[in-house]
């Protein structure tokens, strides 16, 4: 057992922390300007092609794809991207997208890399790769409890040389953005069949007729615009070629399955990066601000909550390391109960150190002054994403306690 | 000991109850799609408006506040208005604009009955009282820890007949609105005093020169705008009459101790209402949802989180009535130790409680679609307005320990 | 709604408290001197006899024992008894059994009250009412879920004039005591009758042939003697006349019930005391002993400690009170909601005060040096004892949720 | 980086769990059984000297002590011994005794063989690392908060050749126990020295004359007698030769700290393996009890308690491997932060996932029958063992807010 990161790691990590320092925080004050200017604005702004364009030449860019099939990605190990990803947690608006690592377009490259026909990758994959046109994936559904795959409401069905597809999704993630060009969308082809082999995936080009954009969605007070922002979506007999099938029909459990484990690792080690982003301004402002006779950091509470905080991201990240590792080493099938443990106790750790960052910098905390109300509302957002807490929990207790547990309970739910 | 309410408050609660199942939450949709269709807009929208009328008609107007000194209020005791304040806070945004009753105006009418000259009065708490006017209170100012009243860096020099005001605050809650035509501003009139008589309070009209409205702040994304917003404000050589003064000099620290005893009474009624809000919509989400086979409220974790949240509120309603009769009986400063220990201790159980609403309602608990999301961010700020949780802890932990307690520390931070 | 106590109450309670002050506090260390030099004895010692005579002269006797049907009793409503239970609470290995008020005797003696025959009141109740004998109450067993009643094993069936009873109890407190007389025990007369049917209880005088004492258990390695302990009891072939039975056959559940709701307030009553003489502990401890330069109560972490514990005290109170009102006013099954909050929230609550106090004194909480360890596993114990929190939890989120509820789950479990 | 321990750890562990499954399990009762039969003896129990044989036959013997400067010892690194020491920790009260790796001895054997003379060695540690005599350490004080050096009243001064020791101490774990010979006890050789240059260590012999056993004390109701009792100790003018001194005068603080970071990581290592061995018997306990109609397993409640246990555990894990990593490589002071963490976060996890196995096991996991009661008093004890949470939290705060921390608050505190 080694805890040194291996060379190959520590340069990547130098490097982006580099870039971070010096490009993407400077940055910030750039994007809240440029955002503020355009309000009914949904795309990428400037600013981020601009950090892109610095990103790819720094060798920052695609990492979280490991080598696949069709040659393309070219990323790092589970291990390696690791503390790249936590790094650009610290700017979450800004450097995940700077650097071409943001969800939901890494999950949908991802997809696609895996489980894309080669005519697929070159129409979608390589244009995402290059961030020429973003993407976004359409499970959740309004009117059911969607971590229950069985209940999923959208309808694919085979007509000739087509799939038919109708239903309703939302919080579909980056769909409000105009470059957002390709849907990923979960539906039945088969009603009828086995629980998990009921549903298949379609790529459904956004601009399909019969696709329609019905509103943007908040996530507390928060449109998140600039990433393209959170879309209820209508597919209203939407017809795409057979072609557009993701995989083979009844496999859209299992590819959702395969999309997720990343996933929610990605999730997981920038949430990590939240938190640390976090404790810099917490160590600032303690020491900064001056309350009834001295500064905050003299009082007993500041520092419980600082020591607190600093004993649990520690033991996350371990916790995060190692659920890479296994997902190396042993499949990210074998490594589904670590992947639902971090699921599980990174956000709800994060958000207890923002909620208590936020606490500390007073109303200013909450306010668009500073990042930590934004990430508090994103960490909050995360014990519902990708399936609540409690899924996660009862079927995880379920391993722990030795019942039976089906198949579908290791990623998915 | 007799935990029966009185007939009177009985008939307060069922007209309030009455109004607000058959006029308040209808109307709640219609606020929703004003304000959406008037995006720049900080005025009170036109369904509030109507809304007053109909609660003027049904005697529930002005509630909040005693008789007073000048013959104007004709509320009801606290311990009578608690119960209808409680039902208010089921739609918080609507029934105490739609009653009078919301904040701050509430807390600056009340100040001005108590330490008004019977001029200010006829000026300003008559138009207040009849909702012709609106008004904002300026305490809080970025830059320094609010809590700690000595460290005030708004300054209010007498010149003459006149005083004139130079500082900054924010967090002005209301004053982004038209309607506000009154700021009652705290600054510093002897910054080499005594500690807690360096202070003093004007009355500051919104369009006097040198009073400039920098912007609108937000609130875990929300701007508040159906309710006026939070301004951050300048104010560059502002003067007004010497007769704006309210109270005498240095004594604006008591007077914001005076004002912030109901204040926070009454925010925890609210509170209290929105807890029970949330628990109907709780109820009826957890039967009807299914999820895995069955409706989430056969899932042993949703019938803890319902049981757990109805014996905090139960708890904690009877804590927030004692206090009340404290306040009636023994007055808001003996009764500033249970003030304190209500302001701690409801909203930290209502946000579990709304926080746990959300987790059940998914991605849509923290959307627009239901009020939870919104009186989730409400409930996160009341741990910080006025005073955060901390300051509080600390001066009744001391009292507990019988340490000395300054006076100070009863009610303002 | 009126907070403030009769004139009856506050009576009681002063003369409670100064009979505690003077007399009962100052005699704690004589019992545990007469405890550690009597290590196998499980009788009640000298010191408590002579509290009960001076306890008795004061009228501090049975005050738990409404007047009932009988002629005896003679005590408080539930309402004023409430706050003089609490007193007890703060000495609560003396101040209970001073007043012949202490579980489970109070419980027996409320059931041969409300359910005894003549008879069995003149040979049972009236010297239990006079302290010249204990009694134990057997209802859990080994090897079952005890909470749920249709698992009881016990075994009680009728042979001519007799009930012969066969089955294993234990965690029968007071049993080891030699002047134990009495036992209660539930067994089923009707294995296959209605579910709630089935069980019946019978009093069994403890030298009945057949009853074997089988060892004492321990509670966080307690052995709790000076109050009788808590006894393992085989019962083979046990014969008792026919009118030995308590109630009618098939009544045992509905017996138990009632048992249970009194028995539970008390308990809560008690713990609130045990909270409060934990708070004067914590409270001296912390302004006289010193650390790293001061007296712990200087510090930031022992404040919120303290303010915590007295919010949730006073909130907690208010709820126990009601509570008891309830139960005077609208009877004990109205008020099965309430007793069911208060047995969830209050143990919890007083568990966590009294671990905070543990956490103050160092390793000296934990010793036998102060009465702090001994509450703190006599409230972790209250957390199980008469239902675990979660069937609690689980019957009270069903009503909250409005879900149907059995009649059974109103109080036993 | 590498998660996959290394093939020396993995023989030893198969060793160790081999040993501990086949002989140390299945001795548990015959130590009840033992210490039962046996009320007032406080010496090693025949069963553990049976078990010690085996042990040293399986080379499982003072693996914690790695190999020093005298040529003794002979363990494994911290890294390899931790897993070897969290499955001790299955049965607490045998397998540390059994394999010869039981606090408070380890920690002594640590002192004499890194600060001990060839002389020390050969008297104390040998018979020591052959388990033919015990030891206690005499640091903490009746009196005063022993976290605070600075604050040790006992008084150890130089008179000719010999050292004179003054003072009551008391928690001195396994001084109750005839075969202990030797006392490790900390005094100020220099009061008016620097704060932490005025102590000094010196073993003292524990039958030498004017050392009185006063008591032996309880924790929570446990008199822990099967491994020595907990003892306070008056010394009275007890001389000692001046080569009896440990180290250098002045060095006692700087030798305490020495001890104490091995300690607590060997504790936390033992921690986690009292949470894994109620994991085992919750996961039994759940699948086997039946009530309310299905195995306990069943419920949403059960299972999330499982899985938060699981994460815990996972987590916490991590943390103490790679501290024992960091104390391997960079040395125990540069891990002090780390040490802290784990100080800080595994006896509180540990504590709530045997409270929760506790609570599914009812009235018996309070009892003597299962090993858990036992086991949470002893978490809860850690909390305080070698310094309350409250100081470390403290200190790690401090050091995270990057304020000057002082090198004592690296380990002692």
């Amino acid at each position: 057992m080694d805890f040194r990161p291996d060379e190959m790691t520590r340069a990547f990590v130098d490097e982006a922390q580099n870039f971070i320092d010096k490009h993407v925080l400077p940055a910030e004050p750039v994007l809240a300007a440029q955002v503020e200017a355009t309000p009914g604005d949904w795309t990428v702004r400037p600013v981020v092609r601009e950090l892109q364009a610095a990103a790819r030449e720094r060798g920052l860019w695609n990492l979280f794809l490991p080598p696949g099939p069709h040659g393309l990605g070219g990323g790092l190990s589970n291990l390696r991207y690791a503390p790249v990803a936590e790094l650009t947690g610290r700017s979450p608006r800004l450097a995940p997208a700077a650097m071409n690592c943001a969800a939901p377009d890494t999950g949908n490259m991802e997809l696609l890399a895996h489980f894309g026909t080669p005519e697929q990758c070159e129409t979608w994959l390589e244009p995402l790769l290059d961030a020429r046109i973003r993407s976004a994936f359409c499970m959740t559904e309004p009117g059911t409890a969607s971590s229950d795959a069985s209940q999923i409401g959208t309808r694919v069905h085979r007509e000739g040389g087509e799939y038919v597809v109708n239903g309703r999704k939302w919080f579909a993630t980056g769909a409000m953005n105009p470059d957002c060009r390709l849907l990923i969308v979960m539906g039945k082809t088969d009603p009828s069949g086995a629980r998990h082999r009921q549903q298949s995936m379609v790529i459904v080009p956004r601009d399909t007729p019969g696709v329609h954009i019905v509103r943007p969605l908040t996530v507390l007070g928060y449109d998140d615009r600039d990433h393209g922002g959170h879309a209820e979506i209508r597919f209203e007999d939407v017809r795409v070629p057979a072609a557009n099938l993701l995989g083979a029909e009844g496999e859209g459990f299992a590819i959702a399955q395969a999309r997720l484990g990343p996933g929610r690792i990605h999730h997981c080690m920038r949430a990590l990066g939240m938190a640390e982003r976090a404790l810099d301004l917490f160590r600032d402002r303690a020491n900064e601000r001056v309350a009834f006779g001295g500064p905050l950091a003299r009082q007993g509470v500041v520092r419980t909550w600082a020591a607190e905080a600093r004993v649990e991201v520690e033991a996350l990240r371990l916790l995060v390391l190692k659920t890479a590792w296994l997902m190396d080493t042993v499949g990210n099938r074998e490594a589904r109960r670590e992947i639902q443990a971090i699921k599980i106790a990174v956000p709800r750790a994060v958000e207890r150190i923002l909620d208590r960052a936020v606490q500390l910098f007073g109303a200013a905390g909450l306010s668009g002054d500073h990042p930590l109300a934004e990430m508090l509302a994103a960490s909050r957002a995360m014990r519902l994403a990708d399936g609540p807490d409690e899924v996660h929990l009862a079927a995880l207790g379920k391993a722990e306690l030795r019942l039976p547990t089906p198949a579908s309970e290791g990623v998915v739910q």
